[in-house]
């Protein structure tokens, strides 16, 4: 199993050691500029998920996208909405269930997901962005046909959730060109009009696939992957691909964390060099993450 | 009072008469080039009402965009949706208040006005749009800081009742630009980044100031203005602004149609050329509005 | 055989049945602009025979180029000249011999042919146009070595008839680009200065092909191509190359009509879309063969 | 009265004393250079008198142009065909009238003028110029609407002789901007699209000024303006227009001279900084006075 | 007098304190972002005295360089080279001369100053920036004439020593542009093709003002400006240029360190933004005073 | 053996025989302005020899490279100074050691090259050219790594002479596009950013094959390329590829000649179409050859 290590996806680092204390302030700046440097111009997508903006008001979320974007970097912002659209569907008398992790999504439920996911949770990111000088677009997956699906197939009928047939990422590169920073709300088109629900994870790798992202980043409730070592749960700092289906194989991957390897894996295969599982509540992760040859949670890179 | 007749807003007829039977075939194709040639290249700003929706699925309308852009024309549908706010509300278990036509509008209420205008309304226009084969983004007025609004002056306390401070169209403009349809949910950001309910027909108007809209258009559920002529009631077909404020005065135009007359005017004052009012339940009536000589419904020119 | 009916070379029409009538107003401008927007940005090369010039002065044919143009389709028009160079011919004393429907060009005929067709025909063409608000620019085959041919090969010698052997479009092209409606004389330009004189249809379908041409249509004095159907002559309304062979095989396309077909399938194997006969007498026969989907002539298309 | 001197119109020439002999040619492709560069890019007008071409068949113009053109200097050519014209009227039994040097116009006149100049002289232009390697494009003042004229005011009714109203030299700076020769028929369009006749030199003068030439240059069959100085003929090489006002009103400038130095001195007026009167049958006259100190004819130079 | 804190000339630090430490590593890298976003596009002129090359070869000034222009930040650097010129005199055996600290420059010496500045100490620097990945080009102020001089005026005859004239920068624009960090000696040009020793202080600050600079740094030997506080010399950090000037007419700022802060005051008269004197010998000084809110060295702001 | 005559590298000339003599000016003009639309646009590298500069101060070189620039050609000088290199270390009392015609160059002595080459044989060039209205910026090949050397392989150790490993032209070529003149110092720079003394003939050969040019001329002291007829000794016109490699076998091209003769081969098998070794000293002689039929030294052509 590989260590964090100097590898393609990071930038080389002349500048070895602490880059902290009074006297390596220089030498951080200068990492940092290298950093700037090596990701200027690249697109980043990032996946918040709905229950982090609960719990902390999204932290300093907004703030990173703003200051990414005005160094040259791209971020693109993909969001879900779970907690929020249970508790509307209370307060409307409806209880929400679930098969395997997917919300069973009627017709009724569906206008509530539209709701929320496109009318409450985007716009409420959007504002956030605009708060802190940035300039936001927020969209849905319906928008320029960005995300068209169908039902999703299984043993199962789970109503309008849907599976991912096309994407068309026009509309987000021209809008990053053009200064904006585009978030995305994870619903679906279908060809005949109709709304689907999609797993947000799985969205924001596929776009990240499609517009060509540099990275994909998963900000969750949680470090990073861990994993045994002689008995100790330890953080992994990086891990290549096989190594990461092996660990779902052996069970050392468990549950919660499955999707969201999952669809990192994804991006991969798609062709973007390395994906993230990091921490949505520490504040700046963001930016620990990728301007520091340390990072602060596990990256993942092709095997 | 000025009857419909030729005028610098309409392109100069040549074949006059009559354009339909068969012999004039031709005739009518030739008319409606010289239309095309006229609008080509301008931007037509559409204040579409949630009513309308409810009545019919908004008949041809999303047609209609999608043929207007397929010709060059610059087609922006801004839209409210008071009564599905309505029934939301009261499946949540409250009522709707309103003080001279406006909804007082506290922060729950507020909540779900965006979510129903921004995440249901929106995202039914984009859906129908892609549906006949146009590129639809739907925004709202926050996306962008599109409409940059502030608490609404006045006596009563309406809660987050905005009015119009900014217009920032440059996203509308490059969206238009690159072959989308914007649709734009009536809803404003403070400098604050709070979200405000904003008067639909206001905000159309003052979004086609601010894109430099060659007409703006309002699709309502009459055929236009009407007034008594000895004693029997006639649709007016042109209309100078002053004659329409004399109307107003003298108690000729009434309760409903002041709002969307004065959202006419204001569009006038800010050099839009023409503003219409015409029935949003006439198959294609935004065509022959458009590419007729006769129109469908009532013209307001400035005086 | 086939009878007109929807085809490729015609975008479908969603609204079927007869566009007339006056509750079918708004129904016709949508079927127009359905056609606008399937020819926009497309050239249409159209031929007009001295004849036609001669009976009617035209008709509508300048006024339905310049709403062509208006509407963003680039017509580039092509004439010949014969009955008026008979005419000078006859004034200087001469006269005019035909072998094979083609004129016996000596030297002294061929300046009488050039000065009408470049300084006549031409020139009063372009003033037509002029006149129905058009940019037009008339040019014969020499100029930017548009039309380069040699003495045509044959049996017979017919002096200064050539044939083409280079087309150079390129002027064509820009003019068409920059706002121009090109108008061309059917005269060809040696290898070594020498001018030659082209047959009008011949030049027009190469110019057609040359220029990536859309459409190509000849303006005749008749209504378009007849067969005999049970002893009833009747017009053909759509017509497959395959076909138009096998008919002049039988015998059932007649003398006049040979070289008008011959020069529609040069085009077509040429790779225009479509090529079509109509009568340049009936008022916007232009229009509405490009507009309606019956059209109004004999349309041929590839097999 | 100022001798052939360095001034403005012409680039200081380093190397004095004359440029040829064998040890001078280093020296002489000096000079050109020098002129090279100081002409290039500019625009030159020259006037084309149609008894030069009756005389040697242009003599070496032709092949001038298209040298001027190759080194990056853009000549427009402009010209009439007076002597064609009188002897294809004659073929058709019809006399010419002069009134004060003027053709006497009517409407058969008119269509003959109309003939032979853009059907025959300016083809015969065209074609020349295409022998040499160029690219040229025959054009009347009709086209693009580049001269409009209407009816020449004046005591005798003259016809069709025409004065210009307009100059439109669009068309012009596009086709020379794109590599072609403008070769340009003096006729003029009225308003209403009749045909104009109009003296070459006066129209060739108002396209120089139109089009913001460098130079404006008149070929004739004379070598320049002439002036006696102690009984002796002598040529003037450089000639300030108040000097040239005096001489015509002195009468040293004589009849055939006057409209020539007259066409001149409107040029100077309208900002093109020098106009020259040269001999057509010297061979590379055009070169030699436009790349050498000494020139070969008489320059005017605003006073 | 102002000490260092807030103003216009460094963007605004949302993250007051300090961002040293192990906790504050995100917060110091989105200071760093906040900065590199200030400061894009701009362009830096940085003057480097030939002492401080001595003394450490350079020290992180190449990478420095290499690393602002890799985050979008347009270096210039300016260099004199006064120590390398003595030695190398005398090894020629000649002995070097001041007059108020300006070397006697005769017609032999002037050989020398250009040999060294232009041919040695410049391409030196031109090798340390390559050899850090950037790409650099040197020239020295002859080059497309940047530095047009003329013989300096006094009462003393310094032989070559020049003072600027004007200022041609569109080749350092250009180059900066094009991606590469131009490389300037402090030489000039005289009218007659002359060479002109001139003082780098003063080349730098006209190449800052004349390419519109937003900040000009003098890399020099001492840490900054310093004065006495009540018998304790301490650094200033932030210095009004009223106030400079005040302390170089009370004697507070002495001999060898009046002709730099002249040249700052130059600039900022010239409307460079701020003018910086720092420590060339402190390890990434310049980044250090760019890229945190206290700097490290004397900030000069216009009064 | 071929005598000059016409050949690809020469455009044809209609014009035969002696150009001068006064009737013949304009047909020299003519000539000139043939040979002028030929090169436009294209790149000439001219060698220009140390030696020759010590003679006659570059005679009218600098003045022929201007008036080239100004009709369109891109000239690019390329100079060495091995003299003037001599002359120097004189001074500082060293010795100038050659082994098989190249300097050994320690480090002390490549010092010295550097600074003479780049500081002053350079600056010197810059400044003439400035002179006489150029724009020309002076450039060693260290500068965006024009040239990138390595130390040269050989039995005897040379020093630091390098031989060239890489050319990256692009800086010449956006100087050159910009408008200005560049003058390249043959120096090279290492990997690990060492100076390398290159031979100047071949810098130039390689530099004139990086940038695509057109020619390759040598300034040299000799009139060109020699041989013997029946005894008589004369200069060779025109020059095959392989029939110089036969007269370098046979002995027939002498030592000095044989680096040159072989730059001109190698620059040939690079694909610049021809090469000239001419007389620097002879006026405009740069102009004779690439501006006349006959030229005025040897014109190497592939075989």
């Amino acid at each position: 199993m590989p260590e964090r290590s100097p590898s393609a996806a990071r930038p080389a680092a002349e500048d070895a050691g602490a880059p902290t204390g009074a006297a390596g302030e220089g030498a951080l700046i200068a990492q940092g500029l290298r950093y700037v440097n090596a990701w200027k111009g690249r697109t980043v997508v990032v996946k918040f998920g709905g229950s982090v903006l609960e719990a902390n008001g999204g932290g300093t979320l907004a703030q990173d996208l703003v200051l990414l974007k005005g160094a040259g970097i791209h971020p693109v912002l993909v969001h879900g909405g779970g907690p929020e659209i249970t508790r509307v569907l209370e307060r409307l008398g409806r209880a929400s269930t679930f098969v395997n992790g997917l919300r069973v999504t009627d017709a009724e439920t569906m206008e509530v997901v539209e709701m929320v996911l496109a009318g409450r949770t985007n716009k409420a990111l959007v504002s956030m962005i605009i708060q802190h000088g940035g300039q936001a677009v927020g969209l849905s997956g319906k928008d320029g046909r960005l995300l068209v699906a169908r039902k999703r197939q299984g043993d199962v009928d789970l109503g309008q959730v849907g599976e991912i047939q096309e994407v068309h990422p026009e509309l987000l590169i021209r809008l990053s060109e053009q200064g904006y920073i585009p978030v995305v709300a994870s619903l679906g088109i279908g060809e005949d009009g109709a709304s689907y629900n999609l797993n947000a994870d799985t969205a924001a790798g596929a776009l990240a696939v499609a517009v060509g992202a540099s990275k994909f980043i998963l900000l969750t409730d949680v470090q990073g992957v861990y994993r045994d070592y002689d008995g100790e749960r330890r953080l992994i700092s990086d891990l290549r691909a096989a190594d990461a289906e092996a660990l779902i194989r052996d069970g050392s991957i468990s549950r919660g964390m499955i999707p969201k390897v999952e669809a990192c894996l994804e991006a991969l295969r798609g062709g973007v060099p390395s994906a993230h599982i990091i921490s949505g509540s520490v504040p700046h992760a963001l930016l620990v993450e990728l301007f520091t040859e340390r990072g602060i949670g596990t990256m993942l890179l092709p095997s």
